[in-house]
């Protein structure tokens, strides 16, 4: 049955749910209606009580549930009706003792509504309870992800084997996603950044009109973002122009932090020890004040998501997590370097899911 | 200078406000702070009062800022502050008579969290005052809603030209966003809906690996998204196989509604009148019950937003509006005809943005 690992997925919820005051949930963020139902559209709503299991859509979606989720019961609203007024109508028959709502999605408006239209049940804001489920992967998630690891890495060779001087960051960022989903990605994970010279040195550059040529380095974010939903996140950096002492000094930094990152990762450390492991490196090398951002963060269905890596992170890994490392070091003027893999904790440790050589002479184009 | 219209469209919100409880407006819809500052990146929040304009951003975003916002206060958060603490902080210095904030964007959970931190603070809930100025294109929206026209039609002419029966439903979506970057495109409008034969008939059909070759016909729903955001839709219908009389006679059908509901476009009319213009076409050849959506709705910054064409809408059209005109006719286990254009309103009738070919033979491959 392709629908068990939701039916157990929603069964953890429901655990959780037990130790809440609330007796019902309704799951207002799609991302999460997808983690519980497999259903891959949006625009939906899915009430879980231990009595019932109830997804709110439209008519739009209708075929493709009746294919991806045969076994729920399911409301077709229509394009009229707003989603939240074709809920209340599934309280009011619904009769619970109370009903939990996802805090963190739910709209003030879509609460004002809920609350004048069921003003006997008692609504509990309950926040993060299904975000925490899926911070352990299961099975079939992992393979999503080793999926969405290939495509985005496929893709970075075709890139890595085409790349020409004249190239813009923009054709770049186009030509990388359209090479991803030749390799079955539904998208990219999230918009690349490609970042030539200087602009390297933004953490979060989008990509512009500039040209590969332009400066002697050349870094790319990127990932993929599997058909059912699954993101990579890597990044690497490639010397495009002259090799600098400068940028292979940096480039050793960096690359010995993420290693020293990566290695400390096994189940019961906390965030910020992971943190600690790759940032002292760059400490002692000088270059503290130019590492301005966490360490890494948690992939899934979201870009970001559950755990941190960072210097104020207490949150502890465990067994089925998968993380990115990324540490970097940033010159205005000059430029960045940047090295991020894809992390699974294991029971005994952990496992590198990613696996684009990154060494200094790996990053220099022949 | 560049950010002119930006202040016209603040001043515009503040004269609004005015007619409302509230004496200042937090905009916590992202796409709404970018319509009112230019600012392209998200997770950003702006304040507006007729004594201070703060956008509330993070660091990432801080030197695109610089760039995209010379003229505006700008706050730049930590990424370990959430935004809604670093709004707190900057409700407290401003000394607010009152609040008002976007109730259909702004979570519970943020509501809570800035209801307990400014106790004092009376919040009032607004909705849909900055959804309806944007109703409205200004000169600049409309000459990027004209550039995302050209960038879906230019990309559609190089798909078209280069169609091949062994292509799938993916390939072509995937190309077809690829070949409209080529043309400046940041990325497409929305997911392209290619469906080839029977999947016509789903109004929302995902594309799958179908090919091409396997039906008579293919229908394209589309658009392209311009460098600032900007969106166009369009649909047409191929036909890639044996030219049968009923494809026809359902083709001339709903290219006739289409035509009569474009007609009926001027300042004044409703969405109801426009709506029933074309579907009384359809009606009328026997096919009411096939046509089971609206006539059309507006575009801009979001792929849906504003008026919606369609047998309840009050909605009455004002010039600057640019809306959608897309009547179908489905056929379960047959296929389905949408033929859709974007129509701006002018002060003495309408002009139609779109301008791929539409008539029965232009739409047979040759």
């Amino acid at each position: 049955m392709p629908t068990d690992r939701f039916v157990t997925r929603r069964n953890k919820l429901l655990r959780a749910l037990h130790k809440t005051d609330a007796k019902a949930l309704l799951v207002t963020n799609f991302t999460n209606v997808s983690y519980l139902t497999g259903f891959s559209g949006d625009d939906s709503w899915l009430l879980v009580s231990p009595n019932c299991t109830i997804l709110i859509s439209d008519s739009r979606y209708q075929i493709q549930l009746a294919e991806e989720c045969p076994d729920l019961d399911v409301v077709i609203r229509s394009n009229r009706q707003p989603i939240v007024e074709s809920t209340v109508k599934i309280l009011k028959k619904a009769k619970l003792p109370n009903l939990g709502f996802e805090s963190d999605s739910t709209t003030v408006a879509q609460w004002e509504t809920l609350q004048a239209a069921t003003k006997s049940l008692e609504l509990v804001p309950i926040a993060g309870l299904v975000e925490e489920l899926r911070e352990i992967k299961d099975a079939h998630e992992l393979a999503s992800l080793r999926k969405a690891v290939r495509q985005a890495q496929r893709g970075f060779a075709v890139m890595r084997a085409s790349l020409k001087g004249d190239m813009t960051e923009l054709e770049f960022a186009h030509d990388l996603e359209h090479a991803m989903r030749g390799f079955g990605a539904r998208a990219a994970g999230f918009d690349p950044i490609v970042a030539v010279g200087p602009r390297a040195a933004l953490p979060h550059a989008n990509p512009t009109s500039a040209r590969i040529s332009e400066a002697d380095l050349l870094l790319i974010d990127w990932g993929a973002m599997s058909q059912d939903g699954y993101r990579s996140d890597l990044t690497r950096v490639l010397v495009t122009g002259r090799i600098s002492s400068k940028l292979r000094k940096i480039y050793e930094v960096v690359l010995k932090a993420q290693l020293r990152g990566i290695a400390a990762i096994r189940p019961g450390v906390t965030g910020k020890q992971v943190d600690a492991a790759a940032r002292s490196v760059i400490e002692k090398a000088g270059y503290g004040k130019q590492f301005g951002h966490g360490l890494g963060h948690g992939i899934g269905l979201d870009i970001h998501e559950g755990t941190r890596l960072s210097p104020v992170s207490k949150d502890v890994l465990k067994p089925g997590m998968v993380i990115t490392v990324e540490p970097g070091i940033y010159i205005p003027g000059w430029g960045g370097v940047r090295i991020e893999d894809d992390i699974l904790v294991t029971r005994d440790g952990h496992e590198v899911l990613t696996s684009v050589p990154k060494q200094f002479e790996d990053a220099i184009l022949g």
